[in-house]
C-alpha cells in the first residue's frame, strides 16, 4: 500500500551527447568561488577535465581542486576537502566523476559550515544538518549509484572499518546533473558491469519489503526489464550507445526515491556488501553481487510470493503447474545466471575477503528491519560464509 | 534510443490520507492574497471547502474566490478568473479540484500579469510566458489528467469550438499538490473510470511513438499493467483505499514528462478526443475512450512491432505460434475488452455526437506528427465515423 508520503526531487537533469553544453547556463546562477571535485586521473585523459575547465574559466569563476576523490571515499579525504572548500570559500561544489565523487561532494557540502565532525554527526548519529549547505551540481562519469539525483553519501572511516550511508534530504540533492552517456563508455567493463549490478540491487532493495499490492512495485518490475534487457547488449558491446544510455537513465531513476514509495525497503544486500567493503576496499557493486544470492536464498521464504512474482514478471519464468517456492528459486537461478553473463564477480574471497575476516565483517553490519526477515547475527555469519 | 533531452520537475508531491496537513507549511512560503479556485458544489457537500477555508484562516490569508470552474473550462471562465486575481492583487493561486480546475489555474497564472489576450497568446499562437507568473499550488479531487505535476493547460472556446492544451514549461507546473485519495473517492463512478482511462490514453499517447529501444517504454508498460490491475479492483469496489491510491500515483506518473523522455509522442487520439469535446462537452475521458480503438486499429500496421510488444508485456497475450499481427489484434481485443469490464463509453454517438458534426470535429482535429502514421484529413473521417 502506498500510504502516506512525500515526493521532492528538484534536482534538474540534463541528459545526452549535448548536455555538457548546459553547465554554463547552471553555473551563472551560483557564486564565483567552485569547488572542483574529481576521482583519479581519467577526467584528464579522457577530455572532460579541460573542457570544464575552460567552460569554468569562461564563466569566470576561482576554482580550486579536491582531486583524488576514491571510490570508496574516506573521511579523512571529507575532511580535506572541507578545509579546502572553507579556505577558498566555496559557493558552489562541483562534482566531476561517479557516484563516489557525487557522494563525496555531497558529504562536503553539508559540512563546511558546520562546527561538529562530520563523521560523527552525519555517519554515527545520523543528525541532519543544521547549518548553511553549499549547492552541489554533478557531471556524472559513470552510472549506477543514482546519487546525481538523490541525497545519499557514503563515506568509508578505514580506522573504525565502517562504510556508512547517510540519506539526507532535498536540500542536498544536486541542483543539477549532467548525464552524458558517452563518458561512462570510457570506464572499463569491470566498473561498468558493477554498476549495473548496483542498479539492479537498489531496485531490489526496494522492490523486496513491505505489503503488496504498490505502483512502486510495478515501476521497479519495469526498471528491471529494461536494465536487463540494456546490460546483455552492453555487456557484449560496450560502446554501443543506445544501451549504455537506457543503462544510465534507469540508474537514476533506480535511486531517487520514487521507487520506494510505499516500501518498508531492505537494504541488508547493501549493509553486507558495505561490510564487505570496509574490509577489502572492493568495488561496490561486486560486493553486492557476491553476497546477493546467498542473501535472497536465505530470506526467499519469508516473501515467498514476492520472489514467485519476481520470477515470473522480470524473468519470464512460467509458473504453469509449479509451486510457488519452485517458481521462486527459478527466478533466482535465472538472476544468477544472468549475473555470470554480465561477469560479476560471484564470492566474497574473489574480492579478498579471507574467513579470518567474517567475524569483524559481521560485526560491521548493521542489521535493518524493512525486509522479510530480519537477520540474526548467526544469520548474518551463514550467508557471509555462503558468499565465500 | 533517449537522445537529448533534460528533466526536470520541481512540485513538491504530498500523498495519503494525511496529506492535507502540509497545506499550512506550503501557504507559508507565500504572500497573504491567495486566489481559490475550484469546481462544482462537490467540494462543499464534502467538507473539503470549509477545511481549506479554515486553514486559509488559520494562516492570515485573504481569500478571493473563483468558483464554478466548469470540466472543459472556457477562455470566457479564464478571463472572468484573471480579473478576479487582478482585482485582489493574488499572490498566490490555489487549485482545488480535479484537471480542469488544476488546468486552468495554471492559464489563469500566466495571464494575470500578461497584457495580451490570452487565449489568443497561450492557445492560438503557443507563446511562452514573458510576464510574471503566479505560484499555483493543487489539492487535487480527482485523479486522471496529471495536471498535478505537469505544465499542461487545456482551455475550450465556444465560440471557435476549440479545445486546445498548451503544454508550459517547469515555471509553470505546481509548487505543490496535494493528493489524498480519499478525495477522489467521493465522484461518481462515471468520473472514475473516465480518469482511468484518461490515464492509460497518457501512456498510450507517448508509448505508441518512435523508435524503440527506450527505458520510457519499460516503465510505461509497468505504469499500465499496474493500473489495469488496480481498475479491476476499483470498479468493483470504489471504496478500495488501496486500488484507487495506486489509480492517484500512477496518474501523476503517467503525465509528468517522465515516460515521454526519447518518444516523439503521439497524441492524436487526444486530439480527436478534443475536437469531440469541443463539440459534445462530454467528459474527456469518455472522449478518448470512444475514439481509441479505431485509431489505434487504423494505425496498427504502421506501428506492428510496437501493438504486439502491447499485447504480450501489458496484455498477456501469448506470442508463440503466431504472427505479430495476430498477436497485436489479440491486443487490441484485451484492450477492448477491459475497457468495456470498466464501463467505459465506446461511442462518440453515446456522447452527443451526430453525423452532422463529423465534418466539423475533423476541422476541429489538429493533425500531429508524432505518431506511427500522420493522418490526412479523410482518414481522420473514417476514425471519426468508425467512433460513432
Amino acid at each position: 500500500m502506498l500510504g502516506n508520503f512525500s515526493y521532492h526531487n528538484p534536482t534538474k537533469l540534463y541528459f545526452g551527447e549535448d548536455s555538457l553544453n548546459y553547465l554554463k547556463d547552471e553555473l551563472k546562477k551560483y557564486g564565483e568561488n567552485v569547488l572542483l571535485v574529481y576521482g583519479g586521473g581519467s577526467i584528464k585523459k579522457n577530455g572532460l577535465y579541460d573542457e570544464i575547465t575552460a567552460i569554468l574559466k569562461e564563466c569566470g569563476k576561482n576554482v580550486a581542486e579536491v582531486p583524488g576523490v576514491m571510490p570508496n571515499p574516506t573521511s579523512d579525504k571529507l575532511n580535506e576537502g572541507v578545509e579546502i572548500a572553507r579556505k577558498n570559500k566555496s559557493d558552489f561544489i562541483l562534482a566531476v566523476g561517479g557516484g563516489s565523487v557525487c557522494d563525496y561532494s555531497k558529504a562536503v557540502s553539508v559540512s563546511v559550515h558546520c562546527n561538529d565532525d562530520p563523521w560523527e554527526k552525519y555517519f554515527i548519529r545520523f543528525e541532519e544538518p543544521d547549518c548553511k549547505i553549499l549547492p552541489v551540481g554533478c557531471v556524472l562519469t559513470m552510472a549506477g549509484t543514482g546519487s546525481e539525483m538523490n541525497g545519499g553519501s557514503v563515506i568509508t572511516n578505514h580506522k573504525c572499518k565502517l562504510k556508512i550511508g547517510h540519506v539526507f534530504g532535498e536540500e542536498v540533492m544536486p541542483r543539477f546533473s549532467i548525464l552524458n552517456p558517452r563518458y561512462t563508455m570510457t570506464l572499463p567493463k569491470y566498473q561498468m558491469c558493477a554498476g549495473i549490478f548496483d542498479i539492479m540491487s537498489h531496485i531490489c532493495e526496494q522492490y523486496f519489503s513491505g505489503e503488496d499490492d504498490n505502483t512502486s512495485d510495478y515501476i521497479s518490475e519495469g526498471l528491471m526489464r529494461g536494465l536487463i534487457h540494456s546490460s546483455r547488449i552492453a555487456v557484449k558491446d560496450p560502446k554501443n550507445y543506445e544501451a549504455r544510455s537506457n543503462i544510465m537513465w534507469t540508474a537514476t531513476w533506480a535511486l531517487n526515491t520514487l521507487v520506494s514509495k510505499g516500501k518498508t525497503e531492505d537494504w541488508m544486500v547493501h549493509m553486507l556488501g558495505q561490510a564487505v567493503g570496509a574490509y577489502t576496499d572492493a568495488t561496490h557493486g561486486m560486493t553486492l553481487a557476491a553476497v546477493s544470492l546467498p542473501y535472497y536464498r536465505h530470506i526467499m521464504q519469508y516473501g515467498l510470493k514476492k520472489f514467485a512474482r519476481f520470477a515470473v514478471e522480470v524473468w519470464g519464468v512460467s509458473p504453469t503447474g509449479k509451486t510457488d517456492e519452485q517458481i521462486a528459486n527459478e527466478g533466482l537461478a535465472a538472476m544468477e545466471s544472468w549475473m555470470k553473463e554480465i561477469e560479476l564477480v560471484m564470492t566474497i574471497s574473489e574480492l579478498g575477503a579471507s574467513d579470518d575476516m567474517i567475524e569483524g565483517i559481521a560485526d560491521a553490519t548493521t542489521i535493518l528491519k524493512g525486509g522479510y526477515k530480519v537477520l540474526s547475527r548467526d544469520e548474518v555469519i551463514k550467508i557471509l560464509k555462503e558468499s565465500m
